[in-house]
């Protein structure tokens, strides 16, 4: 029922069924709402149901009556839509002082100032959340009034204090509408609700329904209770309690409870609230009976809805009453907890469980976090670009940060961006930080590759390396640090803070892995990872990767002893030199893949061949160029113009992947050479091997054709000399529009199709990774985009391409494997959409392959009913 | 019966059924090739053919016989396929000839030294073509013995030179090929037709056929035919004769004759060739029956095939033989004369007469070029970038080329590259020459827009800015010039000259207009022009343009009293600053629209607004920098950073087109207004005006709408102002995959679209146009591609795009219209595309505005036989 009444409606319906006891009320559901946004008013139906609703809650109140001068009815009205949602109006209370009725409500109660208290809060309410009217503008006469009587909190203001207080607010009230308070209770009601229904159309709902996907023309309920108060005394009081633990998941109550207070008080921390059933002040101390009936209603509760309940209630004079109950949020941790609990508990089956755990949560699982608690100075906010928190001392350049962290010194690399040189610094450090670059700039793609976290874009940030000086300078703080003080990263909201800030580490629970087995047990979608080192990769299959789906080749160029290699092959100007440097590349390289396939234990591997291009290995600072003609005997001269030849306007668009095969056949030989041996030496060494080689940035077909044959001649050959049998399925890689048009033609020759999606999103949307910093924030700010594309794939654009580029594909050849490897293969909302073309595999950074486990599951359940 | 005979043997067969004397022989069909590359032999049908055929010329040469001793037949062997192509076999004469024929025709003739020297021929033909052996291991002999003789000439060796010459040659076969040279005219003749055939699958004509889009399943024929001999006398000799001047088209004869000689005597240059007929020892005076026979002859083949003839004719002993006739090549200007002339005569039709002349060939006829007969000094050979010839001295900045030109002195101007702000030097160079850059390089696109010379990529060419000297070092040249000195360039060849070399400007003749005026009452397709300037815009309207299809507002923003606004606009911190700068922009954009429409009277204008990115306008030199921070009172140090801030990575991907309209509205706000005021000033000049205004680089339909508003809304607050409600169409770029894939969408918010094939060729490819240069070559040589793509537009991929955008786009507004601006918009293979697809217009530079009205009209006529 939660289209038709909202969540908040839903739950007070169950509440009512299972005879809970809540205060009388009725909801009006969302159709009217739907009305009212098409005709701006209420219109007789809903009017009628108001009417009949108040009525309702008249012969449930003990002859309370809605704007009755001695015995009025007051009531709440709430906002209820099937979920929450910010900019979207929550509460009025007190619906139903006017001069009159309070009057009536003080001699009711004996209590002129509980009256006048709960008057001036209604106007306040009433008047910021109804009218719009600045906080500030009916909090002034309050804090008029402390001022005057010289005390500190509301609730030492005596009856008269506040008498005055009311008039100013109401005279405040008329000043700033142009109208008198209404004092027409029914004008009071009506008012309210049509407000409750207005906000779904306020700016900030409309932008957080963009943003999550959700539908506009919903409209939310209204729910319209009579009030209860928990503030009249001792045998009163208010509460919130979740029916588990929402840190651990763990089976305990917890929970607030403050007596002889209201909701709101609670939630200003007046006082400090006692806990639900520990300590002198617990409710359970204090009034067993209640609380052993809450108990009971806390079970049934749970048992009822099949979750983790988080409920508010009040006691009026003795009396319990649940004002609501919903489900409660919980960290990742309690979220996998109890899932797999109430499994075991037969509260719910294995579909519901892993439907219960949201996939990017599981991001925080896996990587340490902030201490919630500590004290923090914040420097800086920048992009979250890597999630997990860190400490180490600020270093500026990859050399020193190797030299401290050799000397066990734990560094964060500061830089203002990152470059596949820098990645000898990079696996030292603990945290990288950089000036620039979004969520998917080198240093942010490389950390999280690593699990390392990262903050990147930081723009408050200058760095002046010559002086070994970070400044900071925006809202958040102005403030020096320099080369060798500490800072902390928080790697998931992307804050920089200063000093150490403590951390709490997690570690992998039973529950974790039970959840992902049974995960494991329903996705289709094969999960593999992007891995280039050996490290990655056991990492990768520890946390449930089932292979390598893109291993980049050129990673392993960039350690200092390997890359005067691959510089020495690229300046070359003979043969036989040239000829040298590819025999050293082929030579480490075999080695890491032997390695890899070790670790992989008979899962496949996807090697890519080189793409990026060669520029990106050459030296570039006047120091690096004339060390490198020095042990390459080459002149500065040479290297310069080579550099300077290689240069290129768009590098994105230019001379790289397997047009290097083509123009320079023998690096792509070599690596199949390499490849081969790589897994004849695992073979030898009693390992299984699946290897699949993957061309780059295929365009037309003949590069296929001919580069397949390189590979494939090379690698018959080595099979040959080293008397094995390997199968080596050849590939490509589908990363440009026009390779997703023409797939039909360039599946006859591939194996199989690895879509890497994110320069299928640069190319299919003329944007570059690298530089849509600029104005993305200011699209997604305007809502032209309504997320980032590089995070979470384009489905009417870049999708289609997939979709055409699978179907076409396969068309030519049925059997044909396809793998998704850009950044989206490990993002919940593209798997789905991953999982709806019949892609066989995603593959994503280790630590995203829980979170793509999880989605694929969810992508399975979730398409079941329509199946 | 073109497909069947080939080509030559089509004519020889048309000769014989006009009774005109051709010597007796036959044609073996191209399907004998096809069996023959299926079976690798010549099957017996084809024996059998050949035997027939022989025994049909033995009946028409009077007693002679194919390998007599006494009364030896001797035949040629032609290939001829229905097109010629480089790499084919063409011919082998004297087939039959062997140590005992060779006496006979002596004895026969009474000519032992023609005897010899015939068979030295064959041997040297037959071994060369037929077996492949080099030129030099046959020539050799001959060689010594001219030197042995002290002779110069082959012709001056006495018969028995001749004697030994042969024997050596007939040695020097045997070493090569392993084999005995064959004795058997059968063997001779077998294996000649089967190299004939074989040629058919070389190397270099598969890559002719790939290039030209022929297909290579056809084959071709081979043409046997009996010897005759022009060089047997006074009454003999040899000619060769088009039936109208192939240079001018005017119907006048235009041929060589040579008595006593052999056709191959006329192509090596022995002696001097007479006119056919003037002077004493022309045909017409020496021979004049014979004239007058070949006189008819000539008459009656022109007018049978419809075309000017390329006759090929031998005289023997008084008689006439007809060797060859096909339609004859001929220069634009000719071709262009004959096609209106032969309309007039009678002799074809319009459309055959449209159909008569290459698209492409109009360029030429539009630019004055190098006098062929002209001595001249080759420096450096780059690309031929933009066609013309023109000579001036060298400068190597925009300003020398300004003041010099000033001064009335004719500059070429020489760059490593060119920039947008080099424009105001470009607008006065007579030429441009460039080190780097391609096809589609900044200066190529802009000299072609201007009708100026471009050679690009003259990688033999350095350049000394500091020395003022230009260094050119290739295998052609090594030569020092010095700014001043005078060079000369032909655009179309992409030589560079030293010196003045003369030039030939042509004049746009009447039948030019006529054939033009044909040409657009059979097409379809609207044709206009790329032009940024009212110069621009009245060229293209002079050539035909039918109005504005991109007018790039960022050109108007170069000249040096315009620049400064722009980048006080980019670099202002205050609004005022900025608001004045914009002002100004606004001023003069709205002076050039309002000269633009004037010049167009009536024809539509297509204004995209800013489309690069705005680092482009930054100043970048110290110098520039230093002069824009005193002129716009900032500090260089800003200048700087903004630059930097600008900066990208790939700036082709990056934050430009509609981003920026979206980031900085007040700017697309400015240029509508200019533009709504430019279009009203007109209209109160009395021009009638059609504004279009098109947003550029749209990616997601949001961005389109946000943009439409903004400029719909100042369009019609000037409207308003100005009291005028002149309608504005507003339309968008299709640029980017992702915009054709959900064009259905964009349709809704768009008047029109059009297509921009330079930057979706770009995105759809992933390929850089200013970077592929240093690949493209190796692709094109390695037939990884068989075209350039930014030339010629890729129909698989990028066509897919455009056919998907038009069907989605019409499918959601079916009255869309659709143009093309693009440089394919002025290529004549994609005409034909654009053609077929329903495309309204294309759109291209001025000087191809020709281009693209005929190969318009030929889409049209060559789609009609399918229609």
């Amino acid at each position: 029922m939660g289209d038709v009444l909202g969540g908040k409606g839903a739950g007070l319906a169950e509440m009512c069924r299972l005879s809970i006891p809540v205060p009388p009320g009725f909801t009006i559901p969302t159709d009217a709402c739907r009305r009212f946004l098409t005709s701006h008013s209420l219109d007789s139906t809903t009017l009628k149901a108001m009417r009949d609703g108040m009525t309702f809650i008249h012969t449930h109140t003990e002859g309370a009556c809605f704007g009755d001068h001695t015995s009025p009815l007051l009531v709440s009205v709430r906002s209820g839509a099937a979920v929450s949602m910010p900019g979207m109006m929550d509460t009025v209370l007190n619906v139903g002082l006017n001069r009159a009725t309070v009057e009536g409500l003080a001699k009711q109660t004996g209590d002129r100032r509980f009256a006048l208290d709960s008057y001036r809060r209604f106007i306040q309410m009433y008047g910021e959340t109804v009218r719009g009217i600045a906080f500030e503008v009916l909090e002034t006469p309050l804090r008029e009034a402390r001022k005057r009587a010289g005390v500190e909190h509301d609730n030492q203001l005596s009856a008269d204090e506040l008498a005055r207080v009311v008039d100013e607010q109401l005279a405040a009230y008329q000043y700033a509408t142009g109208h008198v308070f209404p004092e027409d209770p029914w004008v009071q009601l009506e008012t309210t609700v049509a407000a409750v229904f207005g906000s779904w159309h306020s700016d900030r709902a409309i932008v957080y329904r963009r943003m999550h996907g959700m539908p506009n023309d919903l409209g939310t309920a209204a729910n319209i209770q009579a009030m209860v108060f928990g503030n009249r005394g001792d045998l009163s009081g208010t509460g919130v309690v979740f029916t588990r633990n929402p840190s651990t998941g763990h089976r305990e109550l917890m929970g607030e409870w403050m007596s002889n207070a209201q909701g709101e008080d609670l939630v200003a921390g007046i006082r400090t609230p006692s806990s639900i059933n520990e300590g002198p002040s617990s409710l359970q101390h204090t009034l067993p009976k209640i609380y052993d009936e809450l108990i009971s209603m806390l079970a049934r509760l749970e048992k009822h809805q099949r979750d983790m309940q988080d409920v508010e209630f009040t006691v009026q004079d003795g009396t319990l009453y649940l004002l609501q109950t919903r489900a409660g949020k919980r960290t990742a941790y309690a979220a996998i907890t109890m899932a797999v609990d109430m499994v075991d508990e037969g509260l719910i089956d294995k579909k519901t469980a892993l439907l219960r755990v949201e996939p990017e949560q599981l991001r925080t699982v896996l990587h340490s976090e902030i201490d919630p608690d500590a004290e923090k100075f914040l420097l800086a906010q920048g992009l979250g670009a890597s999630p997990g928190a860190a400490s180490g001392v600020i270093v500026l350049t990859p050399g020193d940060a190797e030299r401290l962290s050799a000397e066990g010194t734990p560094v964060i690399l500061v830089r203002r961006d990152t470059s596949p040189e820098d990645i000898h610094g990079m696996k030292v450090a603990r945290g990288m930080l950089t000036e620039t670059g979004g969520m998917t700039s080198h240093a942010a793609v490389v950390a999280r590759g690593m699990g390392v976290p990262c903050v990147s874009g930081c723009k408050a940030m200058r760095i002046d390396a010559d002086a070994g000086m970070v400044y900071f300078s925006s809202d958040i703080a102005e403030a020096e640090v320099r080369v060798g003080d500490v800072i902390t990263l928080d790697g998931r909201t992307g804050s920089v803070f200063l000093g150490e800030v403590p951390r709490v580490e997690h570690q992998l629970s039973d529950a974790f892995e039970t959840l992902m087995a049974w995960a494991d047990e329903v996705k289709k979608l094969g999960v593999r990872a992007n891995a280039d080192t050996p490290e990655d990769a056991a990492k990768a299959v520890q946390l449930g990767a089932q292979g390598i789906g893109l291993c980049r080749t050129e990673h392993m160029f960039f350690s200092p002893d390997r890359i005067v290699h691959v510089r020495a092959w690229i300046l070359a100007e003979e043969p036989t030199r040239r000829e040298a440097a590819l025999h050293a590349i082929e030579g480490f390289q075999r080695d890491d893949f032997s390695a890899l396939f070790r670790v992989l234990n008979g899962y496949p591997m996807t090697v890519r061949l080189l793409d990026p291009p060669l520029h990106e290995f050459l030296p570039h600072g006047d120091d690096d160029i004339l060390a490198v003609a020095q042990l390459l005997d080459v002149t500065v001269e040479h290297i310069r113009m080579r550099t300077e030849s290689l240069s290129e306007s768009n590098p994105m668009l230019g001379h790289r992947g397997c047009r290097l095969g083509i123009t320079d056949p023998d690096l792509y030989a070599a690596q199949a050479r390499a490849y081969a041996h790589g897994a004849c030496d695992a073979v030898d060494a009693g390992t299984e091997v699946k290897p699949e080689i993957m061309i780059p940035l295929v365009m037309v077909t003949p590069e296929l054709v001919r580069l397949r044959e390189v590979v494939q001649t090379q690698w018959d050959l080595v099979m040959k000399e080293r008397g094995h049998a390997i199968d080596v399925l050849i590939g490509t890689m589908i990363e440009l529009p026009r390779a997703a048009l023409v797939a039909d033609k360039i599946a006859v020759h591939a194996d199989f199709f690895s879509f890497g999606t994110n320069d299928l999103t640069q190319t299919a949307l003329g944007l570059s990774r690298d530089d849509a910093g600029s104005f993305l924030d200011h699209y997604l700010k305007d809502e032209i985009l309504i997320f980032n594309p590089f995070q979470r794939l384009d489905e009417e654009g870049v999708g289609a391409l997939v979709r055409m580029g699978i179907d076409r594909g396969r068309q030519a050849r049925p059997s044909l494997k396809v793998g998704v490897c850009g950044e989206h293969g490990g993002d919940a909302a593209s798997i789905h959409f991953f999982n709806g073309l019949g892609v066989d595999y995603v593959s994503c950074s280790p630590y995203r392959v829980p979170v793509a486990r999880l989605a694929a599951a969810q992508a399975v359940l979730l398409l079941q009913p329509m199946a």
